[in-house]
Parts: C-alpha cells; structure tokens; sequence
C-alpha cells in the first residue's frame, strides 16, 4: 500500500504547488511518504509513522461488512419494520449521512464527546451523524410548512464508541426510527408511539420484552422534592439513567462523591428510583402529598394516568413496565421517556460490575486493551427505545410561527435485534439467493458446442419474463458441475438444454432436491418454457 | 452556535498538545469559557469565525433531504433494480461507508483529491467511500474463500465534488452497483454486465438510450500505434475522455500544450477516436495491419467479436454503441468499458463550452462562485457506467491465492435517473403514504366522548390484521376535520363509528374520493370488519 500512498502524495504535492483547494490532504500523504522514508525516527512523527504501519486488510474499528445469509436476514428486519411504520400512516424521509457540525452541537451531553468530525478540507466543518433525531429537527425547522408529519428513517448513525461494550454495538449501526411531529391532545401521539414499540418487537418475532417507562417530569420533580439544585438535574439523572449498569451504591457514590449531592438528597432520591410497577405506581404517587405539591411531578403523573388509558385501547399495557429507575442519557427528553428491553438486555449480576469497572480504569491506563471483547460480561442493552422531545425542533428553528413542535418517537437497534433473531433462526434454511432456475447443457461428442449462447438467449427468455435465473459461465460445463452449482444456491427448477431436443425447440425441465427420488423432468416446448416455469414455481 | 465551533478549534490543538485519545470533548466544557471571554481575534481565529458566521440551517454543500413523494419515486428505482440484480443470481453486501483511508488511496487517479476524509480524533485515519467498487474488492480481498460471487450494493457514496457541475450531480449520492467477480470465460460476465445495464434501465422506464462501449485494451493499441509514450498512457486517456464533454480541438490542445504529447501523435489520435459504430468497426478495426500488429489491441478486437456474439443472444446489441471516444476516467479498468447515455446526457452544443471554460477559470479565481448553479449548461452525463477490473482486488490481496481476482460491473446513478422518470411521472398520482382506511367518530350532544379510545380500539384491530389505518389525533374532531384528513393523504377507504351504532357493535365502512357520487356506507359488524376491510380493499 506504501506504493499507492506514494503515488498518491506526489499527485498531492503537485496540487500543492499549483495552490489548488485542500491542500490539507495532500500535505498529509506527502510527509507520510517521507516518514517512510526518513531513516531518523523523532518522537512527534513517531505515531505518524505507526499509523501508516498499522495499515491491515480491514474494515475501520467498530464497523464491519455485512453479507450473504446476514444480508437476508437483516433486510428481513427492515421490511418487518417498514411494514408496520407504513401500517401507522408513516412516511419516509432520508437525510444526509453527515451535518454541519453546529446541527449536532449541545444537543447529546456528555455523550457529544463521541460525535465523528470530518477534516477540514475547505468549506463547512461537518460531522457524521449521531442519531436520526437530530436531523429528523433540522429538517422540521427547515420546512416550516410541515405542521405534522408521521416520519420513519431507517439509516446508519455514528458513535466513538469502544465497541463490545454492549453486545452488538458498533460504531457504525444502523437505527430504524419512527416519530410523530405536530401539536396534538396529551399523550395520544405517545400512546400510538409506544404501540409501535410493541408492535415492531412482536411481529419480529421477540417473544419476551418489556418497554421501561417514565416521565421526565415526574423524574424531575423527584429531584426537587428530593432536592436536587436545578443546575444539577441532569447530571442526576445521568447517575440515575446508569441504574440499569451498576448498583444503587454506586450510583448513589456517584451523585455524593463525583457530583456533590448531599447524602440525604441521595437517599431521598434512592427511595423514588426503586419503585416500578404499573396503575398501582400512578396511585402511590398520586398519594404522596409532597411530590404532587410539585407541579412537573402532578403534570407527569396526570399524563400517566391518561397513556395507561391508551395504552389499555392498543393491547400494550401489559407489556409497559412504569420504572422510576429509567432516566435516558439523552438531554433533550421532556415528557416520556421508555427502553424496550429483554432477556439479555442486562448484564449478568456478579461479573459484570468488576468487569465494566476493570474496563474503565484499564482504558485510560493501557488504550491497547480497547479491543479486547468484554461482550461476554455485559447485556445487549435496550433493543428499542425513545421518549417525546418538544423542545428540538424549536432549537433550530428560526421563525417565531414555528419555535414550537413537539414530538415523540421510537428508536429500534437494529444490530441487537439482529444479534437475537440470528440465535433463534434456522441458518441453513435461509437462502442468498433468490435463484429459481438453473440452466444447463448437456452433450457431447466432436461437435458439441456447449450451448453457451443458447444457454444465454434461454435466461434472456426467462429474465424478460421475470424469471430469476442463472447458468455456468462456461462453454462446455459437465453435467456435475452444473448441478453442484445449481444445488450450492439451492435453485428449485433446472431448465436442461439436450444437444438432440433443443435442436428439436424442446428443452427439460426439471425439480431439483429432491435427493434419490429425483425427478425424471418433461420436455417443454422453448415457447411455453417461461409460462410452464412460472406454473411450477407456484407448486415447487 | 459561535460557542461551540470555537471551543472545537481550542480543544483540538490542545489535543495535539496533550496527545490524548478522547478526553478531547469532555475538556471542551472547561475551555468554553476562557474562549469566549478571549477578546481579541487573530488572524488564525478569524477564519474559523467566518466559519461560525457561514452557519445557516441547512444540509452541508452537496446533500439534499429526501422526503415525500420523491422518497417513494426513488424507492421504486431502487426496488426495480434490485429485482434485475436478484433476477440474475445476486447477493447483496453491505460495507462500511468509510474505510480506512490507505484502502482509498491511489485507487482514482486525479479524482483522489476528492475524497472526503474523517478527522483524526485518535485511532485509524478514515475517509468516505468515493465508490462501491473499490470497497468490494477491499471485501474481496479480505475473503479469499470467496472464490466468486455476483453481488449488488445499493448504498451511498461521497466525493467533494463541485455540486451542479452536472444535472442532478451530488456530494453525496447513491450508486446501485452489480459486480461479477470471478474466473470465467472470456466476455461471458462481461456480456451478462452488459446485458444488466439494459434490461435496468428498460425496466425503469427509460426508452431513449445508449450504451457507448470500448475497450481498454483497444485504448491502449491506439496510443502506442499512434507514438504515445508508455507513461502518459493514462494522462493522454484522461484527455480523450473529456471528448463527451468538450471539442476535439480542446482535447488536442490538452494533449498538445498541457500534457506534452507531439502534435502528429495527437492528429493519429484524433483520427482514431472519431470512429463509432457496431460489428462494422470492429471489421475496420481488423483490416488496420498497424493496429492489429499491436498485441493489446488484437487481443481487444478479438474480444469485441465475442462479447457481440454474446450480446446478440441476450438481444442487447442493437443498444451498444461501440465507440472509440469513451476512455473512463478511472485508472482501475483493464478490459470493456462502458456509460449508457440517454438525450440530455451530452451538453447543449453552443453555450457549454464558454461556461464550462469560464466555470474552470473562475473556479480557481474565485471560489465564491462555487454555489452558482450551472446545471442548465451542462447534461446530465451517463446515467450508467462500468467496466472490468481485473488487477484492483490484486492490488489488495496479501496471499498469492487470490492475487488475481478479476471482476466486472455495472454502477447505476440513481439521482440521475431520478431526475429523469420525476419529469415523466405525473407526481398529482403518486401517494406518500400507504394508509388504506381512516377512522373517523361522528356523534354531537352533551355526552358525546368522541370516540378516541374506541377508534384506537379500532385501528388496532385492523393493523393487528395487517391493514394500515389512521384516525385523527383529537378527542372530539367534527366529521369535516376527518375526512379532509383522509383526503389530503387520499384513503380510499373510511371506517366510521357512529355514536349509536357502535354501541351496537356496529361500523360503517365508506369508499372515499368517489365525488359527487359518493358511497352511503355499509354497517359491518365490528367482529367481521378487518375481513370485510380486506375484500374491499381488492376491489377499491
């Protein structure tokens, strides 16, 4: 590869000195070149030179290719999804893979840290997208006429992230998103918004999961009745959304030790975020005077009572778990907020905590344990999640007419649902191809051509009719051959050219797999050959 | 926004200094102050702020939103590709949208310099995918048990190109690629990769087209008949394949003035690439004893007789056009080379030229003219293009096994055909979304409720059947605000629950958008209506 980074440079330097447009690239590949050759390593060129060193045939860290079997199966969950997101009246909108780097800024916390940046090459500094939310807001704000709208998206997203972390994550990933946008009655958006979670999940076949739910404002108030200084809520409630991770004790360490919350605050705090259940939670809140004194809090528990209400009409209450421990990382949150989650989701108990903390010291100390899979020690996390966010839009938007839009919405992970519907799936059912005929040549003799040319204008036949065919790029195939190709994609029809018969217009046709009752196949005319192969593809 | 991008600049040069990994951002927030508070602007600062100051709400230079009725035109593309794609036996891959930027590199001649890079934010420098297919032999190379595969890729790609230089040409956009990869006889995949490119585009609709066909190897024959040096083999090919694009005269000038190619060689040249035509040319081409003494471009012509032969028998010849002027730009091909062209490919004659020439000049003069829109000048250029690359996977592989991988491929330009069939298509027909029947309350008094939870009821019960259904987000809608709700996102089915009936356990289901004649309804039990729902939804 050297040899190409060489080339490459010199074409570079030359765009240098005609004092074109980035410049920046081209300066790098040329002192990368002379790294190679300077004999005298100083230290600063030092890891210059290690990255072009550590060059390998490889996919960059936290991505990887998808094929063959994977591809089905994977294609299967977005047509799954798509389907019920078309079910609900969703459209779909695509935006670009990167944004202006102001799109992304401020809007995910501590979490920006892990945005991808793109170099500076002239012009507008972008980065990679980090979710579809954000963007799925700009375009909001860019099209004020759109008052409402039912959108899904399903595209990859970006994250810093150190792979393995979480079982399937990735750096590269994709998410499949539906959100509602527009100025509706309380909770009837968020009720269908949840149902869809139900929804997606059950046709996919997930058995067992539960959606955690919660209410910002409910979560909110908790921290004032319990407390909390308004500056410090949300870096409360990032300790409090690590619930899922670690234990109380050391999330209660967190808040008192790292954030400076007062012990009793804490412990007040402790007591809300134990409590999950369902109605029977909406009632001991509602009777707990001191937090109903808080107006957030009494919003959030009304709004409760009126989702369950909803909730009850879609047949999904019974999988919603209210969980005061759910907080969500993210910062632009403001009503509900849910996790879908399932067996696997959580780490198991005992490893788990020396595993994550080992890992966390071990990264700053030695970055090379970076790779290291610890995916054994943790769960696969949420499989969907989401909340409403009313506020986002309104962040970007520049006219007064449309500072306001609220909107709620649903995340699936892809990658994670991948991983459990992989385990439960037969592979060896699953097919690559979608081949239904194979076509083959048989003869022999001084004169036998082969059939290569009429083998084509037979696929040609059948291609023009819709038919999904293949044929041995070869002139003069053997019959094995092309019945070992033919089974090695597992085609159900043959389609057989005989030097005497198709001489004659006839060629046969025959099912294939059918092991030692094989079948003896009929001779078809070439001008009924399309007709008489789509009637038995029906049968096969 | 201003905060932000400054603190990114601050933080990164503290990065170089501290040389850690990615404690980058979380340092942004101590920063941010002092940056802010820091008064006086330097020079450096200043461009960044001009940066800041550049920041509008929009997509990055390039890049577009895709939404409404244009997702569903271009969904329709990509499903009618992948239909001839599976049809001829391919899989689907998906890789990574950036690679590790020594996989990119020295892979596109001068095109290089429109690679988009990430920035380096410690770990492997990356850069975006300029293609699919040097991606695919990165795949390739990776998996040597791999032995041969026909795969599409449907995915977006990214160069850092001048937007609007051609109708409909992006800096991101999508490519739909087919390759076949593997050992074979010789012109048989090539014939097959041919025959793709024009069953897709007749699939789509497009009925005026060309495939311009030539081969490199022919290329080659003529430059070295015609006296030009081994070396500027490729630079003088670049040249020739301006000639869609400008005069001869300008091409010659190039060759003559810029690349240093003798006037004579050039005026040999030029005699060469006017010639065009089928079966013909070839037999011209056989009767030049100076051509055929060359090895390369007998071995050409002697594939060109065959891959006719071939082309005949999938009834593709009548659209290839084999034409000596088509070069590529691309440094990767070895063998047939080809761009399917259609009316509005080529430049308008007379206007092109002065504006493409004054586009170059003022592009380097002054860059603010990049935005200028000069796409009514320019065609739309090929709306399909491909070619056989037998050594690019080699350049990869690290074991002898698979140094040599040769493959071939068609790469079709989704943006472009867009634009083409949206100005065919009546878009007035074309529906957003796929919502088959709208629930709709009708009732008034004091006790009426609205029906909300009833109609939630409702669409529950028919999308648990598998029916897209919507209703309107309101407790108390009047019957006016639902049906210009169905209207508008043209239903053609209503399911409407009356106060009384429903209590009865009645609906009554309406056709929609019948006008004046419209439908009375008819009552369904709400046991039977998701089976009623469907045979009416076969017959609307």
């Amino acid at each position: 590869m050297l040899l190409f980074s060489r080339t490459n440079s010199s074409v570079c330097s030359q765009l240098i000195r005609k004092g074109l447009q980035r410049s920046l690239f081209s300066a790098m590949a040329s002192t990368e070149e002379t790294q190679v050759a300077a004999a005298p390593v100083v230290r600063k060129e030092k890891e210059k030179k290690e990255k072009v060193q550590q060059y390998t045939l490889k996919t960059p860290k936290g991505t990887k290719d998808w094929a063959d079997k994977d591809m089905v199966l994977r294609t299967r969950i977005f047509d799954t999804l798509t389907a019920v997101f078309k079910r609900h009246g969703g459209v779909t909108i695509d935006t670009p893979v990167f944004e202006l780097r102001e799109i992304l800024a401020g809007k995910y916390g501590e979490d920006s840290k892990l945005i991808y940046d793109l170099k500076d090459q002239g012009g507008e500094l972008c980065s990679l997208r980090y979710d579809l939310t954000v963007p799925f807001a700009r375009f909001l704000a860019m099209n004020p006429t759109i008052q409402s709208i039912k959108r899904y998206h399903i595209a990859k997203v970006y994250r810093r992230d150190q792979p393995a972390m979480t079982k399937g994550r990735m750096r590269e990933f994709y998410q499949c998103d539906f959100d509602i946008a527009g100025t509706y009655e309380t909770m009837v958006p968020d009720a269908e918004a949840v149902a869809i979670a139900v929804e997606g999940l059950t046709e996919l076949g997930i058995e067992e999961f539960t959606v955690k739910l919660n209410h910002r404002k409910i979560l909110d108030g908790i921290f004032a009745v319990c407390g909390v200084p308004e500056a410090d809520v949300r870096k409360i409630s990032s300790a409090v959304d690590k619930l899922d991770k670690v234990s109380w004790e050391d999330v209660k360490k967190e808040m008192v030790e790292e954030k400076n919350l007062p012990v009793e605050a804490a412990d007040k705090i402790g007591e809300y975020v134990k409590l999950k259940g369902g109605r029977d939670l909406i009632a001991t809140l509602e009777s707990d005077g001191k937090l109903m004194a808080n107006e957030s809090a009494a919003q959030g528990v009304k709004d409760m009572v009126l989702l369950y209400d909803y909730l009850d009409a879609f047949e999904a209450s019974s999988k919603v778990s209210f969980d005061l421990s759910l907080a969500r990382g993210l910062d632009y949150y403001t009503g509900i907020i849910y996790e879908c989650v399932t067996t696997g989701s959580a780490p198991p108990p005992a490893p788990t905590e020396e595993a994550a903390s080992s890992k966390k010291s071990s990264k700053k100390s030695k970055p090379k344990d970076e790779d290291e899979d610890v995916s054994e020690y943790v769960g696969i996390g949420s499989i969907a999640a989401g909340g409403r966010y009313d506020e986002l839009v309104g962040m970007f938007a520049q006219s007064k007419k449309k500072s306001v839009m609220p909107c709620v919405g649903i995340s699936f992970g892809v990658e994670r649902l991948f991983s459990i519907l992989k385990a439960k799936e037969d592979m060896s059912k699953v097919r690559a191809t979608a081949t239904d005929v194979y076509i083959m040549a048989f003869g022999g003799g001084k004169e036998w051509t082969g059939f290569l040319p009429e083998r084509m204008k037979v696929a040609r036949s059948l291609w023009k009719a819709g038919i999904s065919a293949e044929y041995l790029y070869k002139s003069k195939p053997k019959p094995r051959q092309q019945f070992e190709a033919a089974d090695k994609i597992g085609a159900p029809l043959a389609v057989i050219l005989g030097q005497d018969e198709y001489s004659q217009g006839k060629v046969k046709v025959k099912q294939l797999g059918l092991g030692d009752n094989a079948d003896e196949g009929i001779d078809v005319a070439l001008e009924d050959l399309a007709e008489y192969v789509k009637k038995q593809l029906t049968i096969v």
